[in-house]
């Protein structure tokens, strides 16, 4: 195995990977559309979060959404159902969604039609977190069950991202799950991370995080125009 | 970016793991060292189990721990904590082990000592169902809260696996866990694989995997001698 070969291929991957991502936030930015990288460990809620996230805010806000999976379209049916236009991207085995994936997803699209589009990336806490898919923000979920200590074991995810969410606090009390250890590791890692605490089974916190979604589109949408 | 010459390369590094991985495989075989390639999302309980499997059976089998982690010794210190030798690969920021990551942290070890020797593999669904690492038995968690479908978003790992343990068992009945349905999915994609239904917080179903794994431990050697 060549590894210096293969670094030097990671490079030019990643810096041609960075440029069309760049490419994709400027129309972006021209079309007035907030566009979130929503990244997570399997089953962690990432859909789940997207279904209550439509249900408040559809009347307002012109959504639409682009799942990555490896394989099935399981996830593009429920958003769907919930009325919301889901365009699916199968990557085959890859474990991440990188910009030159989400182009022709983006193609399908007239994005001046939408004010967010989320991106829903493959279950992985390690490699999306390496590619820029031309996000506004980056948003990754933790859910309880994981336990605390994925902030150790996985940094690049905690401190690329814009926005944590804590998910599935509904099994907080029921675990062993350490919330203050989180956030104090969280504050020297990536203080500039905006943190909700959620359950998308109960609703706790899902009004915050729509309501700062809801004003983060208008600063945006005043920077387009 | 050049896909052609990326899936090139892609598959010499395949072939050569493969390799790679049997010479392993073959070095266990004549040191009679049972050895698990243990793979699951992050969180999903692998480090757990192997704590529950060490207080089962440490009087009786002499067992050894490879860690693989991006970043932290977290989980190397509590299976020190157990009393058994731990060996930590950092793997900075692969997101899998592959047979030459685990290569060097076998040489630290006198094969002859182990009966049962486990890597813990990256936190992934997805990377480290494709490489080989030399092990006997490829195990995988999947755990409640990850949700059943999971099984057609990573059918790779479902796959690959010879046993499939599903972990946070305790979390069955306020979860919309459908087990017959992922039963009835793993019996279509992968028969052979045995099954264990477990709670490492509970100790549900420890037992039997044990037993299970003493009985393959002994087949083992006697294929050895």
């Amino acid at each position: 195995m060549d590894s210096v070969q293969l670094i030097k291929i990671k490079e030019e991957i990643l810096s041609d990977n960075t440029e069309l991502g760049n490419e994709i936030r400027g129309r972006m930015r021209a079309s007035g559309t907030f566009f979130i990288n929503l990244m997570a460990s399997p089953g962690a809620g990432k859909t789940s979060l997207l279904v209550q996230t439509i249900r408040r805010m559809k009347v307002d806000v012109r959504m639409g959404v682009i799942e990555g999976d490896i394989e099935s379209m399981v996830d593009s049916q429920k958003i769907q159902d919930e009325g919301v236009r889901a365009v699916q991207i199968e990557t085959g085995g890859a474990c991440h969604l990188d910009a030159a994936m989400v182009q022709p997803a983006l193609a399908t699209l007239n994005l001046a039609d939408y004010d967010l589009l989320v991106v829903e990336n493959i279950g992985n806490l390690v490699c999306p977190a390496e590619f820029d898919i031309g996000e506004t923000k980056k948003v990754m979920l933790l859910s309880i069950p994981e336990g605390h200590d994925k902030i150790l074991k996985y940094p690049l995810m905690f401190t690329v991202c814009d926005v944590l969410i804590i998910n599935k606090m509904d099994y907080l009390d029921s675990s062993d799950f350490d919330l203050q250890q989180l956030k104090a590791t969280m504050a020297k890692l990536n203080p500039k991370a905006r943190i909700f605490e959620m359950s998308c089974k109960t609703g706790q916190g899902v009004d915050a995080w729509c309501a700062w979604l809801k004003e983060e589109i208008a600063a945006w949408k005043q920077q387009a125009g």
